[in-house]
Parts: C-alpha cells; structure tokens; sequence
C-alpha cells in the first residue's frame, strides 16, 4: 500500500473514530442541529444551530412579546417564565454580556453586546482616537485585515476630516511599526483568509510599551479556544455572535473595553439604552456604569435572545479542552491532506506552529472557486475566499475526526476526478 | 341619566359598535394575536405579535439557518422554499426596504433597513452636516424631542470636537427658529409624549427655503398613517420597526436619503454589507448604489425576517383608511374621557385638531405613575411617561372603538374608585 492509499484505508478512519471515543466534548455535538449529508466546515462563517434555540425563539415571539407584550421589558412582567427564559430585556444584553466574558477573558461589566461587528469597530475607534495623544495621527492595521475593519477606519477618518492616516502593513512587519506616530492597532486575531493567528499577548505587550492602544477583533477567535484580553492587557475588543458562538445570522456582537478606561473612554454613540437612567427620558446623556454605556439603541431581542441561548452551549465546556481538540482536529485535516496537496496545485497558507494557528484550515488553489462549487454540490460545506482560498473552518463543539475523514474523502473526490489520478 | 351616565350606557356602547360593524379595516386584527383580558394601548411603544411571524421565525432558524445553513445567504440555497419566506438575506433589508417604501412616500432604493433608529440617526446627521455650508453650526431640535436623539447629536458633536450647537426650542417656535446659522432640523413629527404632530411639509418647505436639511424622525408616524416624504421634499429620515409596523422587540429600523442627495451624501458608517460587491473583499469602500450603502455590518437576519413579516400586514391596507380609523379611535376616545376629565385632575396635551395629532391620546395627572400602574394590573395596558404623562397608543389595525369603550371603562373605574364618584 502507497502513503496515499493507506491514508485512505479503513484502519485509518478506526484510528481516528478511536480518538472520538476518547474525546471530552464529543457529547456536545448532541445539542446542534447538523443537517444529514453534510460535513459543515463554515462554522467560521455561520455556526450551526443549537437546538435550544428555535425553542426560545418560540418562547419570546410567542408569549414574552405575543403575551406580556412591553411587560417583557421589566423583570416581573410575568411570574410564569422560568428562569432559563427570563423576560427582563432591558437587561438582556448584560446577561448575554456576562455569558460572553469568561470565554474571552473579561469581566461581564467590560462586555456590552448589541449591534453589529461594524458598529462596534466605529464606536472602538472613535472612543481609542479621542483617547490617544493628538500628536499620534497613525491607524496600524494589516494589509489583509478582514474588510469591514478597514472602511469602518476609513469612514471615521473621513468624518474626523482626513486627520488620521490608516497604515496597512503586512501582518509579519506589525512589530516593527509600532512607532511613536502610531496611536491605534485595530488587527484580528485570526486572518479570515489564512487562519494565521496573531501572538495577541506579545503585540499587546509591545503595542503598550510605545503607548500604543490596542483594538482586537475577535471574530474567529471568541469560542474557537480561550482568549484572555486582561491577562494580555488588551485595551479594547470586539467580536462576532454568529461565528463560533453559533448565534444565528447576524447574532449580535460584543466589545470589550478595559476596565482602567471605562472612565476615559467616551461612548460617542450615546443612546438612550446606554444612558444611566433610560426612562428618566433626562436631555443630556449620563453614561450607564460600566460598559453597557456602549449599547445604543433598543436591543434587538429576537436576535439576542437567540444568542443568550446559543452561548448557554458554552456552560460545561472547559476551554482548554476546546482548543485542544480543535487543534488536534486541524492537525489531522493537515495531515490527511499532505498526499493530496502533494498531486495537485494546493498549497497550505495556514500555519503549522499551533501558536500562529486558529481553528481553520486553507489552502491555495488556481480554480478555488470551481474546486469549492463542486464541495458544496458534495455535501463538504467550506467557504471560497477570493481570490483562490479554499477554506475549511472546524469547530471543535460538534466536528469530529471522523468528519474530518470524510471531508478529505470528499476532497480526493473532486480533486481526483478532476485532475491526475 | 346625566351626561356623564349616559356616556357609559350600552346604548354608546351599540353605537360604537355599529361603527366597528362598517369598519373595512375590521378584518385586519385576526392577523394579531392579542392577549386576553387586555385592551392594549401601548403599540406605540411595541407593536402587537402579527400571528404570521412565530411560523416565519421557526422556519428561518430551523430550515435557514438550520438545514441551508450559509447557503441561505444566497438566492438560490434551495428550490424547496417558497416565495413567501424565500432565502437570500443578502437581499433581504433591500426587499424590507422595499415593503416600507409606500407606507412613508418614498422608492425602495431611497430606504435602507437595519441597525437600531438611534445608530441610523448617526448615521443620517453625520451625512447631513457633512453636506451643510461650513458656516452654519445650528443643529436645531425640539426641546422634548425623545431623548437618543438628543443623545446621538450631542455625542457626534462631541466627536466633531463640539463644533456644532445643539439648539433645542419648544416645537411652536420652530419655524422662528429656521435662520441662516441653521444647518439641518432633527425633529420628530409626532411627540412621544403629548402624540402632538408637527406639520412635516410645511417645515420641510420652510427649511428648503432657507437651505436648511430636514432629518425627521418617525417613529410614531410610520404604519401610524400616510407619510409622504417625497411630496413633502424631505431630505432625510428614519424611523421605528417596532411600534406601528409591529416588527418586534427591537426590530430593525429604517433610514431614507431623498434620490436627489444619494450621490453627495456619504455613508460615514461604512461596512462591507453596504460595499458595492461586498464578497469583492476589496481594501476600499465602494458604496452599494442607492440607500443600501447605509447597510453596515451584516443583517440581524432573524429580527429581520420578523419584521419582514410583520410588514405583509400592510399589504392590502389602504393608508386613507388607516389615517380616517385612526383618527376615529381617538376621537372617541377624547369624546369618552371628556366627562372624566371635568371631574379628575386630567388635562388633555394631545390636540383636538386632527392635521396636529397622531396615532395617540395623553392626559396629564398628577399621580400619573400610579394611576397607569392600577391600569395595567386591570389589563388596560398604556404607559406613563415622565412627568406626569398618561399614553395611550391606538392602532388602527387591531384596535376597535368597542376597545376604546372598554379602555375607559377601566379608566373610570380607576379614577372613580380612588377619586370623587
């Protein structure tokens, strides 16, 4: 038998079904929707669907909204919903929010949830530009950072009047550009390309030493293994509900802002939500304490409702067992791959080193767009990234080794088909 | 029987509700799931369930979101779903766009759909001061405008440096007020207090000929009754997808920018959901043509599709219907509290004269708190509004004049019982 063949071969796959045995969290994948006949490797788009959540959906359009109506506001709008629904949406995003900071490494009053990644970046920026001293006019991000990030910058800037300079520098050459013209990074953690993981900790450390303010995107990161932003000395963060915290398209998002600033930074989306007393309906904005200053308008609850009940997946998991079996899960797929990418024009742009690595998998290739078509017409549900990524995203809560077989199985097929058997 | 028997007697009664027999809106409120035992006034603050929304909301997380997953950001994700609920939430705040459209006197492509109302208010006053002449500094507003619109102008103009004043004068002075250091109006057409309504195309008209930008707020007017933004020449606007158009706790709101400004003004919060080709992944902004670029991050799908929803209700309602029912409602109503009035310490702030009122009548009382508490516990569900505000919110869709009866009814027994009988 060749390398390629035994990679194939059944003793294979009992090798890795022996892993999933083994495996911690394998209990998890029960409370997920996956649809049959799918291996869904875009969870790093769109999580899959936690089963409690149609239910709770139900629960708040039907009575929370249909029955009590705006008594759904207050906390004793009604005595019949168990505490696992509680009504109380004036506070539902401090409940979401503390849900949302152990997995992040924050307390629950750094953490406000409500609109969308995008907004959140705007109202990060401004707050860390109004905090930086004038004399730094200079925007550090990567050339590559994910798209919204850059023209959320560039419109701000363009509000301010042009007075800031954005500075796209490859993700390699940050270190070295963190000079005293800099004010801000805004970086993501994990390339949505390439899965690259930046080291947070160490450019944080570095980013502070020049009084550099640091804003960390987290949309690949939150809920794919442990982040921990006080233990890094993070300033500022935002993250993403509808990717690995699995909270349904378009869930809402998080920020993150450090507690030694929430005094200094200025909320300039000031909404009545954040204001400290919203029904005292008061005509100057008094900041609410803490970071709920950050939620603007009315909450979504339908949406954040089905967030609070996607994150409650999150309770028994140990975070370090997460991470764990998400690398194990990429190393394998990089593994199983290594004949394929060897017979045909693939080249891993993820990194080896489990320290540069988040909880995906890409490769190059010439007809990524045709080679991804065929995969989703087979049931392998990865993501095209333009111009020629084929990205594959494993979620350590409900994938298995064995999932990861079949994929590369689904792989060979179209590849092999394809090309050079 | 004296005048004030005599109002309380089944012949009013009847006569009401040979009113509601030649209603042709009648029918509209099997579409709404009321609760029992409750005359709900308070659908200026949230709208009523429409019953078509539970279904719809099921179907988007469990098949959507559940079976489709990703692929149901696309138009062409499966073939088994109906037009009706139909997938492609690319599209989908372009097609809730286009529902609002009618209800306000705009086209779809002047309307753009998501985020809350006060982070579109941002948005529409960052625009609009960006495209006024340098030397006009006045934001003019009411006084008792609601209070986030207060709160988002002073927050952007703190993050402009405080370069613009927040001139805030009572709403009868406003006219006096529209001078050449004006560059735009935030004004709410109907009061969320006293439900009074200003004259929208007449202070259109007044600005435009001063050059002053118009940003109306209409929360209270939009599914309310027929607004015509267009003909009035407004400039800009946003408005509420949670109290007239019944789309949900913290439904998604709407913005329009008149077709004549879509090339000058600028979308300040720019995301990639509003980028030309947003999956382009370009590393500059491109704005989407039309409205859409003021689409920011990506959609809150599930509060959408509510609202979308929701919005089907307006269908085959004629907007003259609604106004003339509307108008009915409180008429009634202020003819039913009139003896009430002489006899407890209640003061009408809502006008008498129909072109100035909205959808909903106020009172003040002095124990105003108290007395909308005992109303709520005997199932007449209002608000209280501070100071000394009684609301009561009427919907023409779903409301009745034998409701109207009912409401004071319960009214009187609470003003009786701890008053003068």
């Amino acid at each position: 038998m060749t390398v390629f063949d035994r990679l194939f071969a059944d003793s294979t796959l009992s090798q890795l079904q022996e892993k999933d045995a083994r495996d911690p969290l394998a209990h998890k994948r029960q409370e997920f929707k996956l649809p049959q006949g799918v291996v869904y490797l875009d969870g790093n788009s769109l999580g899959a669907l936690p089963l409690s959540v149609p239910a709770r959906l139900a629960h708040v359009a039907g009575e929370q909204w249909g029955e009590q109506l705006i008594r759904s506001w207050m906390a004793n709008g009604s005595t019949s919903v168990g505490a696992e629904a509680a009504q109380d949406w004036m506070n539902l995003p401090d409940r979401v929010a503390a849900k949302i900071a152990p997995l992040i490494g924050a307390h629950a009053h750094e953490v406000a949830v409500g609109d969308s990644t995008s907004v959140n970046i705007f109202k990060l920026l401004a707050a860390a530009l109004h905090m930086a001293p004038p004399g730094r006019r200079v925007i550090l991000t990567e050339a590559d950072n994910f798209p919204t990030d850059l023209y959320m910058a560039q419109g701000l800037n363009a509000l301010l009047g042009g007075r800031y300079e954005l500075r796209t520098v490859p993700g390699d050459e940050l270190e070295a550009h963190l000079t005293d013209e800099v004010a801000l990074t805004l970086l993501t953690e994990v390339d949505y390309r390439t899965g690259r993981k930046l080291d947070l900790a160490g450019l944080t450390a570095a980013a502070r030493r020049q009084g550099i303010l640091t804003i960390w995107d987290l949309a690949h990161s939150a809920g794919a293994f442990p982040v921990d932003l006080n233990g890094a000395g993070a300033d500022f963060a935002v993250g993403c509900g509808y990717k690995f915290l699995n909270g349904g398209p378009g869930a809402p998002s998080f920020l993150f802002v450090a507690a030694r600033h929430q005094d200094s930074a200025r909320a300039f989306l000031s909404g009545w939500m954040g204001h400290a007393d919203p029904f005292e309906m008061a005509r100057e904005f008094t900041p609410a304490p803490g970071a709920r200053r950050y939620v603007v308008g009315t909450p979504a609850v339908l949406s954040l409702s089905a967030l609070d009940a996607a994150l409650d997946v999150f309770a028994d998991v140990d975070l370090g067992q997460l991470r764990a079996k998400s690398l194990s899960l990429t190393d394998t797929f990089i593994e199983l791959m290594t004949p394929l990418a060897a017979r045909h024009p693939l080249t891993l742009v993820t990194p080896h080193n489990h320290d540069e690595r988040g909880s995906q998998v890409s490769y190059q290739h010439p007809q990524a767009r045709e080679v991804m078509q065929q995969l989703i017409e087979r049931g392998i549900l990865g993501d095209f990234r333009t111009p020629d990524i084929l990205r594959f995203g494993f979620t350590p809560l409900y994938h298995s080794h064995a999932d990861v077989w079949r994929a590369v199985q689904g792989i060979r097929g179209v590849l092999e088909e394809a090309g050079p058997a």
